[in-house]
C-alpha cells in the first residue's frame, strides 16, 4: 500500500514556491502494536504553517526539512492495533500533508451524525476554538459592545462575528472585496464589512472604520496586522483589549511595523498574543458551544475545497494572499 | 497678596518653546467657606505635561489655553477656612505652575517627620506610585524573574528598579550616559545598565541588552517608547508582560512606530498601557509601602531642583531632553 506524502525541502525567502515542496510516494508499514492506520479525508490549510517554514524563534519549533509538512486531518481508521479505535472511526489530527498517516495517540474521535466531518477542521476545529478564546478570553466580548476583527470571512474571522452577534455585540469586519464583504454581512449576519482593498489610503481606511464603527471599538481580534491593525488601534475605545492571534500580513519578509504604539498608552489598551494549543483547557467547553452552534444551522462557514495532494501547495500560495473564500481545504 | 502663574498660552507644533508659556501676576482673593490658601514649595515637572499641551485625544483633557498649568505640588496651608486643614499644614495637591493655589478639596496632608516633603512628589507620589502600579498590577513581577526598565535614573523608572530588586528580581535598566547608568547600578543597585546614547545602532542595543540579560526578560516597563523597546521585545520570554506608561519620545511630533509587532504574537506578550490615575484603588497600600522604604533609607532618590517659578520652562524642556537626573522639580 503506497501513500503520497509532501515534504519541505527548502525554506522560502520571501513568498513560499512549490520548489520549497516536494511530492514523493513510500510504502506504508505494518502496523505496530498500537498503532492506527488513517486515510485522510481533507487536510486543513492554516495561516500559520508560513510561519513554521521559516527557520525562525517562534511559538513552535521550525518545520523540519525533509518531513512530512505539519497540518490538520480529518479521516476514517481503516486498520487499528489500538483498542481505543476500530476501523470506520472518524477521527480528527495532526496527520500532515500527505493521504495516509500512522499514528499511536494524538487523535480523537470525532461524532458526524450533525456535524459534516470537514467542519472539525474549521468552525469546530482548531480555527472555532481560536476565535472562541481570543474573544472570550482575551477581548472578554460583553454585549453591547463593537468586535471588530480582520479576515472576516476566514476560518477564523467568521466565528469571531457569528459568536460575538450571538452575544449581543456589534460586529465589524474586514475582508477584501465585494464578494467576501457581502458574504460577511449577508450570510454572516455580521453588522457592517470593510473592503480594504477599497481603502489603500490608511486615512480613508480609518474613514470607513469610523463609519462602520459609531460608538467605538471595545475589542478587536487581528489575523492579519498592517494597515487595518493599525486604523484599528486609533479608533479603539479606552480600556479596549485587542487580541493578537495572527499576522499573516508579514509572514513573507519584512516585518510590519504597529504605526501607533503610542495609543495604545493614552486609549489604556491591552493587547495580547495568544496561540489557542497553550489554552487545551478550553478546548471542550468551547468545541461543545461551536459544536451545537453548527449542529442548529448557527453559526455559518464555508469552505474552499482544492481537489487531490498535488493542488495543496497552489491552494496554500493561494490562502496566503486571500484567494480563498471561508476555510482553505485540501480533499484528499 | 500676589500670584505669580504660568499660563499656557499657545500648542507647541513638535518641541514646546518658551512662547507656549506666559507668567502672570494675579491678586489672591480673599478665600471663601471651604477653601484653603496653600503656598508651594515644589512644582513637579512630569513627562505627562507635555501630551497635554497638544490638542489631541488622550487619556486625560488637553490642558486649556490661557489657564494655570497642570502640576502636582506640595506646600504649607497658611491659611484655612476648611475645617479639614490649619495653617502650617503640609499638603500634597495638584496646584498647578503657581506659587499659591486655593483650593477647596483634593489635597491631602502629608508627614514629614520621616520624609522629606518633596518625595510626596516623587517616590512617595505619582511616581512612586506608576512603578509600584506597573510593577505589580501589569508585569506580575515575581522572585527570580528579569525585570526591564527605561529612563532608569527617572523618578519613575528608580523605583520600578529598586522594587524589583527588593521582590528578588534581576533589574536592568536603560538610562542616557555614563553618569545615570552608573548611578543606576552604583546607588540604586540595578544589575545592569545599558546605555543607550553609546549604542545608536539598533543592533548593538540589542547585542547590550542581550549581554545584559542572560535568561531573557520575564517584564518590562515602558517609559520611552522607540529603540529601546524595540530592542526588549525581541528580548521578551514567551509569556512576557510589558507595562506602557510613557512614550515620551514620540511626544513631540511624529508618531514612532513599533518595529517588530509581530514578536507580541509569536512570544505571546501581554502590552498594557496605563495611567496610574485610574487605580486610586492601589495609592493607599502602595504609598505605604513606598514611604516605609523612604524613611528607611532603602528606596533612594534623586532629585534636580530648578530655582523659581521662572526657572520651571526651561527645566521642563530639559527634562524632555533627559537632562535632568531623577525627579525633575522647581523649588518655588
Amino acid at each position: 500500500m503506497t501513500n503520497r506524502q509532501i515534504l519541505l525541502v527548502s525554506r522560502p525567502t520571501g513568498e513560499p514556491t512549490r520548489d520549497n515542496f516536494k511530492l514523493i510516494e513510500s510504502p506504508i508499514q505494518p502496523l505496530a502494536d498500537g498503532q492506527v492506520l488513517i486515510k485522510h479525508s481533507y487536510l486543513s490549510l492554516d495561516p500559520y504553517m508560513r510561519g513554521r517554514m521559516n527557520d525562525a524563534k517562534s511559538y513552535a519549533p521550525p518545520q523540519p526539512l525533509n518531513e512530512v509538512m505539519i497540518g490538520g486531518t480529518v479521516g476514517d481508521v481503516i486498520e487499528s492495533r489500538n483498542p481505543s479505535f476500530k476501523a470506520g472511526d472518524h477521527v480528527v489530527g495532526m496527520g500532515g500533508w500527505q493521504e495516509y498517516s500512522v499514528v499511536s495517540g494524538g487523535i480523537r474521535k470525532v461524532d458526524t451524525s450533525h456535524i459534516p466531518l470537514s467542519a472539525y477542521l474549521g468552525p469546530v476545529g482548531m480555527p472555532g476554538v481560536t476565535a472562541w478564546y481570543g474573544l472570550n478570553k482575551i477581548c472578554e466580548a460583553k454585549a453591547g459592545q463593537t468586535i471588530a476583527v480582520t479576515a472576516a470571512s476566514g476560518a477564523v474571522g467568521s466565528v469571531v462575528g457569528q459568536l460575538a452577534k450571538a452575544k449581543g455585540c456589534r460586529a465589524v469586519g474586514f475582508a477584501g472585496g465585494p464578494d467576501k464583504c457581502n458574504y460577511v454581512t449577508g450570510e454572516l449576519g455580521f453588522d457592517a464589512c470593510i473592503d480594504y482593498k477599497a481603502h489603500a489610503d490608511p486615512k480613508a481606511l480609518y474613514g470607513a472604520l469610523k463609519a462602520a464603527t459609531p460608538n467605538g471599538i471595545d475589542g478587536h481580534f487581528e489575523n492579519v496586522g498592517g494597515p487595518a491593525l493599525d486604523a484599528v488601534v486609533l479608533r479603539m475605545n479606552d480600556h479596549g483589549r485587542i487580541a493578537l492571534c495572527g499576522m499573516i500580513s508579514g509572514y513573507n519578509g519584512e516585518p510590519i511595523p504597529l504605526r501607533f504604539p503610542s495609543v495604545l498608552l493614552t486609549s489604556r489598551l491591552t493587547l495580547q498574543g495568544f496561540i489557542v494549543s497553550e489554552h487545551m483547557d478550553v478546548w471542550p467547553a468551547a468545541l461543545t458551544e461551536l459544536g451545537t452552534l453548527v449542529a442548529t444551522g448557527k453559526l455559518k462557514y464555508r469552505e474552499s475545497i482544492a481537489e487531490g495532494l498535488d493542488a495543496a501547495p497552489e491552494a496554500f500560495f493561494g490562502m496566503l494572499k486571500g484567494k480563498n473564500f471561508g476555510k482553505q481545504l485540501v480533499k484528499l
